[in-house]
């Protein structure tokens, strides 16, 4: 078990400041949950002091002279010799959340924290009444603020290398183009191959009338057999009309939470405690919703269950259809309905624009024409209005540097899930036979366990024995649609 | 409405700092509420570590040195002519914070709260078991620690009078002899009056079969009646074979609430939001629930809401009985379930008792024959067990000082009781036309909005013209048992 080295000064005084930063930053988190769930109306304003009051204290002790020394004598050179890989992953992030703080200015990140709250507000009406231009503004002074940011960080190659390295460690524009090069081709080709095939998957068998109750009990019992404890909060809202919406997306958090839960306990209260990168969290997600959860094997064990809950709904409908419907391919506006083939295109589309907008290569008044342009070359479909296209997501009310995440995540997912399928030969009739939770324990074992200790770059070699590498993902993407399309 | 100094410098640095801890507080009484509520199992341990660092924040601010000298400058002789009561206020109760806490080393703190948790768990045992040779010395040991803190604490006559300090400012044993010595005689002279009398209230009326939702519902339409507004959280949990229990817990706690949440909004995040003193907010909650929420006016507004509620329970049940079984006198075990009458003397007996513990004028050991001797001198009953007698309360796992302060309620309850009449000439009619709000809005504006502005002592004065004096609860007591009992 990956472990900070033991009577150490220093170590144990970095560990003594993570804890304090880790403790107070989880009281917010709850606050923030509690606010998102069970508070009393009108406690709002109250909160947010109360927030703001624990911002300031955090933003003290990030700041402190004491932890800048501490990391500057924990960093000389030669001392790295005797210091484990956690207490190396320690340091590493204590210095990110360290220079970040002392290279941001407090009235920034207020600035930062007004303008978000106050563009979310304005995206979320935008988007309602289709009206891209009254979002502009915000948009434009979000750009410039994380423009700010991104020059205050500091930077090799591009100014967007700044802001993407706050949610993936170690990752670049140039590194990005060549990882994602490969998935536009083959989501591309593939996209021909299946529409020019002519054939349609049919469904319908996955719409109908489903209790609520009935769908939490199947989401219960498949996220049990994933291997998932009931003590973390998950929250899924089920559609009654579609039975699909639900299930996936509990695996789909399942897997969130299980990487997240899976870190060693002797990283606990440290910032490098939970998931070592967004894309290594969505990797996680994606690998249990997508390559297992959508798998025939995967349904072939948990089909039955399934059967039993609907049990007039789908007499008639074997494993195979069930598992087809659940693979349907078509091109669509929204990036959240979208299928394995297409999804990554609506992430290229928006890495490109957010890319351009940050290195001040595209206005925003142009965004929406771009947009469109976009989605008719790489998915062939034009949104009928701007809030089907560029008003769709509510990241850029936020920020930019996420959406890549995603399609790191499904590159990681593929290569895990090939290790997977190495390491395990009879990983196919395992999953048949109902059983699958030895997917969680060899997870936790070769990469839950060690939480943020490595860069995801580093994490996914060590995992699976090779840098990141699209290949996978490729090759997954085009047998399984093969497969399923006969092509 | 209450208000600070504007633009004074030493006053905003004090409310900036007080701001700050008030801000962490409340985020630990968040997470406190929601270990007790909603946090799912086996997260104890994580909490506590939070817990104990948002301790060590909140300490470190409390003992910050720019505070004292903060607070020595507010305090120099020929400042507070400028100052508001606000602003007095505020520094008074700073004061008592910053002394506290550089007062009582971290030490002692910790091992308080250590032992504190341990005799807990003791208690709640010895209490299962009718075992008190197995608490004893752990109430032993918190009898140690506590003269411990109340040397450090400082006091100028006796001990206790540190420990009744911190929850009551201001009280000391002199003046509780003093204020409880008439509650005394009375208690026992309308008790011994009663029972000569040979009357015996049939309560039956109270018992039977009531949903628990209806209950609910009349506990929250007495709720609104009184004015309380629901964004607050409360928690009642109704006995559906006795409507007593919940509607008067409920108008209890909402005496609490309306109290906490009176404060002019000036004071908020700040020390001095909320009750004055343990006694000052017992004063409410027992105001209402018992010299108005126990009172025939009362009832003869709100009854009809509790027909219609259980419509063939209370058929030929009517009003005077209704309230007459309220207010049923008898003698019994258990301080929590006691009358109006007996109620005090349940807390004389703690109050005599504790306070000889803390001087060293009684050992542990003999303590369960002294309890039982004072319940067959005050009240004429002998409990057969300890578990009924000495063991019955929590109190005494966590410190002392406390119990006082339910009879100072008592008596600053029918103070004001006795002005509200004044006040208001006709505010017997008012209730009896089912009109309440009009208690809470005179309330709010003369006593609730000021908080903590106001030691306690003061405080009444302000609110009734007069000190804390005994003798309004006297003849409230005989006057209203005189005319039940018809003496």
């Amino acid at each position: 078990m990956p472990n900070f080295t033991q009577n150490d000064a220093h170590i144990s005084e970095l560990l003594e400041r993570m804890h304090e930063i880790s403790d107070l930053g989880s009281l917010g988190a709850l606050a923030e949950w509690d606010q998102n769930t069970a508070m009393p109306e009108g406690a709002g304003q109250v909160r947010g002091d109360q927030m703001a009051t624990l911002q300031g204290v955090l933003h003290e002790r990030w700041t402190s002279e004491g932890l800048g020394r501490l990391l500057n004598q924990l960093e000389q050179p030669g001392t790295q010799a005797s210091q484990t890989d956690a207490d190396k992953g320690l340091i590493r992030e204590a210095r990110r959340g360290y220079d970040r703080a002392t290279k941001l200015p407090r009235t920034l990140v207020e600035e930062l924290a007004r303008v978000q709250a106050a563009s979310f507000e304005s995206w979320r009406k935008a988007r309602t009444n289709n009206d891209f231009v009254s979002f502009a503004p915000w948009l434009g002074r979000t750009i410039s603020l994380q423009r700010e940011v991104a020059d205050r960080l500091g930077f090799v190659e591009t100014r967007y290398d700044a802001l993407l390295d706050q949610f993936e460690p170690g990752i670049t524009s140039s590194k990005i183009d060549k990882l994602f090069e490969p998935v536009r081709e083959v989501s591309a080709v593939l996209l021909k191959r299946i529409q020019a095939s002519g054939h349609v998957i049919d469904d319908s068998c996955l719409q109908g009338t489903f209790a609520a109750e009935k769908q939490m009990e199947v989401s219960e019992t498949v996220l049990r057999a994933m291997g998932y404890e009931f003590s973390v909060r998950l929250t899924v809202n089920p559609d009654p009309e579609f039975i699909q919406a639900s299930v996936m997306a509990a695996i789909h958090e399942g897997g969130h939470a299980v990487y997240e839960q899976g870190s060693a306990p002797t990283l606990a209260r440290t910032l490098i405690a939970g998931g070592a990168s967004m894309g290594a969290h969505e990797s996680q997600s994606r690998l249990w919703e997508n390559n297992i959860g959508r798998s025939l094997p995967f349904w072939r064990g948990q089909y039955p269950l399934v059967k039993a809950a609907f049990p007039e709904h789908f007499a008639s409908v074997n494993v195979e259809t069930f598992t087809r419907a659940l693979n349907k391919v078509q091109p669509s506006l929204i990036r959240i309905e979208a299928d394995e083939v297409t999804y990554n295109l609506h992430i290229i589309i928006r890495y490109e624009l957010e890319r351009d907008m940050i290195n001040g290569e595209v206005a925003v008044e142009a965004l929406p024409d771009l947009w469109n342009a976009k989605y008719r070359e790489y998915l062939g479909i034009t949104p009928e209005t701007d809030s089907k296209g560029i008003l769709q997501d509510v990241h850029w009310s936020g920020g930019f540097g996420y959406f890549p995440t995603y399609t790191l995540g499904n590159l990681y997912g593929a290569q895990i899930f090939h290790k997977l399928h190495k390491v395990f030969p009879d990983f196919n009739a395992r999953l048949e036979s109902g059983e699958t939770a030895f997917i969680l324990r060899w997870l936790e074992e070769h990469m839950y366990a060690y939480g943020a200790i490595y860069e995801p770059e580093q994490l996914i070699q060590r995992v699976t024995g090779e840098l990141p590498n699209p290949e996978h993902f490729v090759r997954y993407l085009t047998s399984k649609f093969e497969g399923i399309y006969g092509l």
